[in-house]
């Protein structure tokens, strides 16, 4: 029943919920030698946190993370790594009025049909909240993954019918609006479109785009393990969302075989795509190219409205959510996905270091011709 | 490295390349008791198999399967089922002179930089071929769910621009038509539009929806193994798909929270929603209401029409696939669906029958008042 | 990499080294309606405290536990519980001049070769107080198991030459002496033999017996995951441990197969065994009657003598350690066996709710004849 | 449930009853490039074969296997491969006259208790006829592992209370003998002992001891996957094994630690012990020096003699065993444990490759002074 551990070989493991005392991650099989602080991670974290704007709830939350173990002299030591984050902004008593009824579009009643009862604070589990815990593993799986080049990078593409326009695109833009929208006319345009939405006591979905780039081709394991398959189940766990699609997506469904086709070319020594409907994944495995995801998340369902539903007791009612809610979930789930997508990526990349024989051979120095074993320590003396 | 076991509880391994000697999988975890038999298996295989259209590859596989182990009697024994299918009808000289090149849009290039060589006779592991021993392994999951009451329907409800009606649906067209739309007239424009497809040498994509009803509510494992990212990586693990959605999917993003929540009321005792935006997921676990998904397929990648690659050595070459290879994925993809899903579903029923304690003790007959312990054998004798 | 994560269905991530912030465990997969508070998790790590005697290490370790998550109202709600123990009496300073030597009988030497480098205070995670989160999570276990009516007592049986007396059996003088030994007159014996020990400077090994009572016939997963297999596993993985033996053992080396074979009997209808040469489990399932384990633990390997070893550059140098250390590590071990057990005990009896399709649909509620799925929620109204 | 599913990253299903229609393995996760074919595979399978000598039984298996996937011009694609051995010559008369009754040491109990009911021929999965499959699966492993100089030699050691001299020793008799022991005189004894107790209708024990050489430090994955859990896991799960010790095993609980502790020095540049009474594991962590196993077989349950056991229907009876059953199981088992030690060590090994941020660049050609990623293919080209 267990379903809070995620990976293979790179294990991250969370937990907290939105009102108990802290929320943290424990990373299990990161790598030694990797320089790692407090304060690296806590810049992840600080891309999470509300208050940052009008259309984010002010809760104040200081989200502080601290690294308890796993770390020596500012690198990991290759045991798990156990990240805190105190939950010091929590107000229970907006929730306890509605502590019986279950609001619709959330995973209340789901909860009390799987566990009998269920913490009601604030969404408990199933409140955003725990993806702080996430965030602050990805870091460092972030982290890892920059060592070796590749770089993920996530935005909000689209707000109810306002899209970016790539002719517009800045990448620095997407930090100075809170919308995390990389095209300043179309975040000013969403902006007055959410406020419209406020008054109306309502709220919006959006799309998130990811890009993962430098991905060396080879990465996934088929036939379960491809990489799309454990991406979509990467983004999918996050809450909201209700879709995801690679490359071209839901587009191959009209599409012909000659025009979806991704062609390879030479270039200067170096195996290139010459497009890339694909999305940088074929047959389940990294083909070089830029990977690239959509992902769909739905309106925020908690809005201020009265809405019909049940209570426990099966008695229809209605309800009336109060405290703080952002009218919109993407902005703060961008740098949730890039993390997601990181342990991802990154999980499959340390399987795949023994593909081979002849990698395998080479990470333990075998010398095939003359079968000999040269001892690790012969190594670690010259280190 | 390994990419090939599926599953936490209800686990499936499948093995098989499609030019090796056989295909097949093996079933660990199937509660005893189960009766099976090979004909019941055999009817999920046809529902596969080629040769039945003008559109699908006249291969004359025999895909027959046998049991080999884990049924004694006609029943499950609780032990692993071995199924095999042997492969049949396998000529390799349709493939050896392309064995240097990397066909388009298929994962040749990926696997050569994965395992440093393939088997490139038919797409060796990477083949859809290799989905006959999944098919073969979620027919049992698929009769385990029909005892508890739960149904799996998958079709396909776009090709190219044409679409399904609902006011055409039709059960039984789905099953007299090789392309397997429950709807009579769309089935014919379709087919002629492939008709026409494969007189230019081209491929189409397709959709295919997949319902799943009767699910009890509280089926998911939060946070990392909830039902739609479970469901999202066994679908998206089948070659050829490209994108995932449940309930309204990407229709989401322009959706207001207003409109897109779905409130529950109560009918006869029974608790049910007004809606079904959410696709019978809520925060990841099931909400009682029936699961829907979309999923995008690609066009067929081996098209018979030149194309421009490169081959082993990164020469730019051409390429002219010859032998038999369907003009559209998805109809016979449509039973894979079903096997994915019903392997998920399962392997996730089977883990929530321990989520809470009173669960747990009612499954060992511990009368929590007498705190007794009422030894399984005594049950046995009644039985 | 990662190896810090217990169990398949009742999973135990553990974390923290022996002079880091802290050290704790994440349970994932308890079922929610258990009852548990900090004093009960407390008392187990008390058994585990040092200071209570002569032969204990005064560190005056506070060792107390917190809740952070995964209980509400006094409940387990089936999300993770994180457990944490703050580090408040570690002292850097007994450590640092053994920096760069490998402590006889340590995994010092491991360590390096595994990571490159090691937290060398203390023993980082190699550290017995690794162990304070597995007791933690153990407490969680052992609380669920004797609500079935199982219990787990372990305690020590042999120190050096010093076997308990069974005629001298006193459950209650397993608590009186700080050597956990359940006979009076060897606890003496054995205390001043330790005393002796001492002052040579030395250390000594000791046999720590494990008895699980009322575990119901069948639990177990063939091949694999058998109940023996997987109990060894558990023990194994305790620091000092050097064997492990069920039933008779190593003895049954020498037995014939008409002295070992356990009969069958029937006792006022209940299945009973005439003897238990087996420990409990045949063919590694349970077979209803005690399952009685042995596991040996060597002797502290920091002991106060002079040493000869080698240091980081691979010369040859002497050591001596400094430091509190215990003369003897099975005294405070007794109660990780303990958890250790009791975690795979839960984790296999979990696992076994769904072994035959008979159990599967009684969970559900799924009345066979009449076909029908009885919506979960019926019975939330009921109770 | 499911149980028969090996190792994370070499992972290997396991399926097949004594009297079902084969018995089988397949190994998802092994590198491409292995030179394999059946042939190499065979001779693993024969030193199982029964028929070879008069203590064993003439069931004239041919125990041919084939490879059905995963190999494609004499080496592995890194593809999952399944591994077929049918059953030839199960005859099932000779065990229905005793379907009802449970057989004491044997497993029958437990699996009623567990599935409800059982294939009781031949005693179904639990009969040592399933490890078959693990002996296909482990000669793979054994290749790999000595391609890095890694060898495995398991024997048996002692047989009642008949021990090998070491002075005697001979690697040649362990082939010349059919009770595997590398000392012609011990064999001797044991044989005439063993036709003593046959014409008792009885069986005896046995102990076994591998070693394993040449393992490079660093080995194992703390807390949970130390390679002496995984190991002890491992051989457990071989039928009839009860005990299992990892160097001086239970003789620490009598040693002092100035005995045990063993000390290193620097031999010619390389990391030696001066003893070796860890068995080549600290810490749970290979140390580079030789690892040894002591594993207690106990004797056949199967004996001719009249036995009182119980029925289905829980009436006291009596049962008499007829067919054939080996008098001693240990001999039979030696490939066994060889097979399951070098599944557990590989995939360790394998799992190791990432244990450092430099081993993880390294394997990935990242120069971490450039910061470059350098593509796979360039590689590949060079190849």
């Amino acid at each position: 029943m267990s379903g809070s551990v995620f990976g293979n070989i790179f294990k991250v493991t969370t937990w907290g919920e939105s009102h108990g005392k802290a929320i943290g991650a424990v990373v299990d099989g990161c790598p030694a030698g990797l320089e790692i602080d407090e304060d690296y991670i806590q810049s992840f974290l600080d891309r999470r946190k509300p208050g940052q704007s009008k259309f984010t709830t002010p809760r104040k939350e200081a989200d502080k993370v601290k690294i308890l173990s796993g770390v020596f002299e500012g690198k990991t030591t290759g045991t798990p790594i156990s990240l805190l984050i105190e939950n010091t902004s929590q107000i229970s008593k907006d929730y306890s009025d509605i502590a019986d009824k279950y609001r619709p579009g959330h995973a209340d009643y789901g909860f009390d049909m799987k566990y009998g009862f269920r913490d009601y604070r604030g969404g408990g589990r199933s409140s955003g909240r725990e993806t702080a815990g996430r965030v602050a593993a990805g870091a460092i799986a972030i982290k890892i993954l920059r060592t070796m080049g590749i770089d993920i990078m996530a935005y909000v593409s689209q707000i109810g019918d306002i899209k970016i326009d790539l002719n517009n695109w800045s990448y620095e833009e997407m930090f100075n609006n809170s919308l995390c929208m990389p095209d300043k006319e179309a975040a000013q345009k969403a902006g007055e479109y959410i406020e419209k939405l406020m008054k109306e006591k309502d709220s919006t979905g959006a799309l998130v785009q990811c890009m993962i780039s430098n991905v060396p081709a080879g990465i996934g394991d088929p036939v379960f393990d491809k990489l799309d398959a454990r991406l979509s189940a990467a983004v999918m766990s996050i809450g909201a969302v209700k879709g995801v699609e690679i490359g071209d997506g839901f587009g191959v469904v009209r599409a012909r075989g000659s025009e979806n086709n991704d062609s390879f070319r030479v270039e200067e020594g170096i195996v290139e795509k010459c497009t890339n409907h694909s999305g940088g994944i074929l047959g389940g495995i990294s083909d070089g190219s830029t990977i690239t995801l959509n992902i769909a998340f739905k309106p925020t369902p908690s809005i201020f409205r009265k809405q019909e539903t049940i209570d426990k007791n099966l008695n229809e009612t209605e309800i009336e959510i109060k405290g703080r809610h952002d009218p919109i979930v993407a902005p703060r789930a961008v740098v949730v996905v890039e993390s997601m997508v990181a342990m991802t990526v990154l999980d499959l990349i340390m399987s795949n270091t023994c593909s081979t024989m002849d990698k395998l051979l080479r990470a333990y120095d075998i010398d095939e011709s003359a079968g000999q074993l040269l001892a690790a320590h012969r190594k670690f003396i010259e280190d």
